[in-house]
């Protein structure tokens, strides 16, 4: 590689001659001067030129010139310009200005080109630090990464709908989730992890929903119920907000925590509606309980706990206490559900029980029970809803390199 | 969690009393004596007992009781048991022998129990050491780790067999590889990085093949050729040895390389074969240059450049100084080819002269070059490969948690 010097650094070089590469982000042509503003992955820098250079933005070129200090940092005066490809067609909106002047279907359209925008740029060095961030913190508390099939013989684990596919003249399925494989693993590792794609056929046209998410899971084995288990959730929230930067949300030393029917019973008092009965929270009523818990405890993020079990899928543990609820949470952050998570079942026979007549249809699964399995539970965080809420992107798809939906299989 | 000593620490806790938990590795039980030894993710440790304890192999357990010091170490003396959840079927083959003594149709078909093997479980172990490496070798040169589709609208990317979904109601495909989207991201953050399933509906039941497979992908912009690719690679491969502890192989700082037409002159004259004429390198052949480069070079590790255009993807930057030749190499390691990278082409027209009548098919892909990219190029590394080839295991499968192939879909 010949010798490059970043374009955020060009103050570090007043004085002398140097050579930088990037995209044209914007060409002025004044009456008696010229501007190529020049944009690479460290930042943008300016060049100016007495003869306005033959050049489209989005063309990718190397400069070569002497740096000069002005008052806002330093620019390069009359450099050499090497074309090292042309920029064939217009973006489909201009680039350098500051904010994004497309609507989204634009954007996700065009992703090879718009994404180049900083503000969109962004979202995805926050999405990259935040999955960085997943990993240390459950690196640091002695979890082993893994990698899991996405291919699975049945449709079995939950109600979402999954994809079919041709597997060497078989039917086969694309996995909703590591879920089995994940508990499997916690007999072998105690404590895994998995940063992969899920699939759901999911035939809901909204905001929040994909085809094709990134999930970042964990599972960890020896606990003593759920609530070991949002402990370690705290702390990796915690890592991941710290990626955002100064759009990082406060995370709470103890985030509050709320019973399911307390929360039903709050919503019963105070929204002059009555969701007692329901198994599970509206949209509308988690957004509401987030503004309670921003409002009572200054937290944007709210746990609720203690789902019915008839809401909660088979491998969910009961509340020890009380068996119709279910030793399970969500996380709730800025009004959506961002995390899934609970205690599972681990004895073969709560298993058998939990199954009954369907037991034979899980004994790959019920495999790893069978030979020892330790209390155990984990979590579930959406990559995408979680940059989407942190960086106040509307649509889930706009936290999406490129979204996989209903409508969306292209580009 | 309540408090829990890891069995590797026992000796720091001579004297105490303590609590550790696990699973039954062993149990013994003689005439005056009855041992039981635990496993834990640190290690194993054993328990004396007077009375046997009624717990089989694999039943996960909690002992309490105290530390004493042995020849060995330490080890607990009549401990409280108190069993977490019991093992109701026995394992495949004995867990506590040092060798496997299974064959590899028992180990897959009984992965959750069987990958508790200490020698099993390392594989994995050192799998997730050496993407830790890839990632953070990457890191460290500024990449960005981006996640991309596994669904995508055609089937259009190398000779390879796909596999076909049905995505509500219309045909897709699994993504092969993340080739389009990390080129064209190299236009967003000039240098990406990938850790993701590729899929392969691949017919061959070979030693090394997988329909899914963990592929490393890494692309990098503002490059000269693919040489920089290579110096990138070096030191990522470099990285990911020391992960594997005690079996790291030695990764020459600069690793021999062989242009392909001479490692054919090369086979034709010591091998008695004449493959002269061949787009590509056979196996055999593959194996016979590793053991020529260890002979001559002192190194496991052989990059062949120059392979001929006619066998490389269309994507592939031809040499300007020969355009029947490509900028492009593979890495083979211990007999086997190992990563394939190269220089991909970067201007719009070449892509448009490459694809002639085909471009239409390809305009999703075509976009991020229509708006300006620097030359540029990238490699993938197959994960299973990597580790089989380190630990020296014979086959591929053997190194996935949950292998698939043309056979097996479980579990």
């Amino acid at each position: 590689m010949s010798t490059r010097t970043p374009v955020a650094c060009l103050r570090d070089h007043v004085g002398s001659t140097v050579t930088i590469a990037g995209w044209v982000h914007r060409r002025r042509v004044l009456k008696s001067v010229s501007f190529l503003v020049i944009r690479d992955r460290s930042g943008t820098a300016q060049a100016v030129f007495a003869n306005p250079p033959d050049v489209t933005e989005e063309t990718v070129v190397r400069l070569t010139g002497p740096v000069v200090a002005t008052s806002q940092g330093a620019e390069l005066r009359d450099p050499t310009v090497e074309v090292l490809s042309t920029a064939d067609k217009r973006p489909p909106f201009d680039l350098y200005r500051p904010e994004v002047s497309a609507g989204l279907p634009v954007v996700l359209d065009n992703a090879a080109v718009a994404l180049r925008h900083p503000l969109l740029r962004r979202r995805f060095e926050v999405a990259a630090a935040s999955v960085a961030a997943f990993r240390r913190a459950l690196d640091n508390q002695g979890f082993t990464e893994i990698h899991t099939p996405k291919i699975v013989a049945t449709a079995t684990e939950s109600g979402s709908n999954v994809f079919q596919l041709d597997y060497f003249g078989r039917p086969a399925y694309l996995a909703q989730s590591p879920q089995f494989f994940k508990q499997a693993m916690v007999g072998v590792f105690e404590r895994v992890y998995e940063v992969g794609p899920v699939f759901r056929a999911e035939p809901h046209d909204t905001a929040r929903h994909l085809a094709q998410y990134t999930s970042l899971d964990a599972e960890l084995g020896f606990i003593t119920d759920h609530r070991d288990v949002m402990t370690v959730l705290r702390d990796v929230i915690a890592e991941m907000a710290t990626a955002a930067g100064p759009d990082a949300p406060f995370v709470p030393e103890e985030i509050p925590s709320i019973d399911f029917a307390a929360a039903q019973e709050l919503l019963t008092q105070h929204t002059g509606e009555d969701p007692r009965g329901e198994p599970d929270l509206a949209p509308a009523h988690e957004r509401w309980l987030c503004e309670w818990s921003e409002r009572e405890h200054g937290s944007e993020f709210l746990f609720v706990t203690g789902y019915p079990m008839a809401k909660r899928p088979f491998y969910t543990h009961p509340d020890p206490t009380n068996p119709t609820k279910s030793n399970s949470f969500d996380l709730l952050f800025r009004g959506l559900e961002l995390v899934t998570g609970g205690q599972r079942l681990h004895r073969y026979s709560d298993y058998l029980t939990a199954l009954g007549d369907q037991a034979g249809q899980y004994s790959d699964y019920l495999a790893a029970f069978a030979h020892g399995m330790p209390p155990h539970g984990g979590f579930a965080i959406g990559l995408e809803r979680w940059i989407a809420r942190v960086l106040n992107v509307a649509n889930v798809r706009g936290a999406t390199l490129f979204p996989r939906d209903l409508h969306r299989l292209r580009p």
